[in-house]
């Protein structure tokens, strides 16, 4: 898709392609088209990205809560996004053993009570072996570390789905 | 269900509870999420409204690109929220007559054009002769002034879904 073709699109067909870059927030791609048109895939990412730093403490927050755990309740009740499904699926996630289920499990619940949001990590850059010992490492993070670190994780799953609409390279962030 | 049943959710609940009271933006509960407690129902409402006002204009815009148009594509598929296709229903806009069917969906394509963002109204407040009269007047109001008729839209249906969930009374906004 080249972005003649994006700049070409009204808003509603752009939320139906662009809604889940950012995930279960098609609140911001769809305040994104109001800066169309853009020069390339690098410039629409940075309007995603932008809108994302300029969004109050609470907000951004709020973006970390719309994503789901990490082979989590969505996965075992088959209700994750596509995107997600895939990007769980590639990590290995979908087919833990009984034990590293149990430790993630745990590990995702104290995370979550001592941060107020839910751990994320861009799946697709990962495997079963690095998000445990990320989980277990970024638990013990200062809260403002965290935040910071949790939003690049977003921006780099935001990446990887864009460069899969787009066809761009999407070795950049790796 | 009481305040204090409200402020012992986890985030997690609380975005499955409230997650559409803002349509199609959960984001906006999950930042609400971090203001709780909460002292009463207006002081719930009034934390997703100080957000929806935070925003900037284009995320007030993505708010609105957010909701469907009134008896459209969404209704028609039968891919309205649950909230949408009862309200929709109760302004008698799943039983119109091919003639007005064809005038409302005229006078949304001319909406959308004008504004970049589709006709939003509470149409639990409404019925199928002020919907059509209430567009038409709309489409000639000036861009700033439409943008702040239809986020008190917004905030209308916000109050009406807020009462449904939490009992509490209704009538304030009418």
């Amino acid at each position: 898709m080249d972005m003649e073709r994006v700049n070409s699109m009204g808003f509603g067909e752009f939320v139906d392609v662009f809604g889940n870059i950012i995930e279960k927030c098609p609140l911001v791609a769809a305040a994104v088209w109001s800066q169309r048109p853009f020069s390339d895939s690098e410039d629409l990412e940075n309007h995603f990205f932008a809108f994302i730093d300029a969004l109050p403490r609470s907000g951004q927050e709020g973006i970390l809560r719309c994503h789901p755990d990490l082979a989590g309740r969505d996965l075992h009740q088959g209700t994750l996004t596509a995107e997600s499904q895939r990007e769980q699926s590639q990590a290995g996630l979908t087919s833990l053993d009984a034990d590293d289920q149990l430790r993630l499990q745990k590990l995702n619940a104290l995370y979550r009570e001592r941060f107020g949001f839910p751990f994320v990590l861009a799946a697709r850059l990962s495997d079963r072996d690095t998000v445990l010992r990320e989980l277990a490492r970024r638990l013990h993070c200062q809260p403002e570390l965290e935040l910071h670190t949790a939003l690049g994780e977003v921006k780099k799953i935001g990446h990887l789905r864009l460069a899969d609409l787009l066809g761009a390279d999407p070795a950049r962030v790796e």
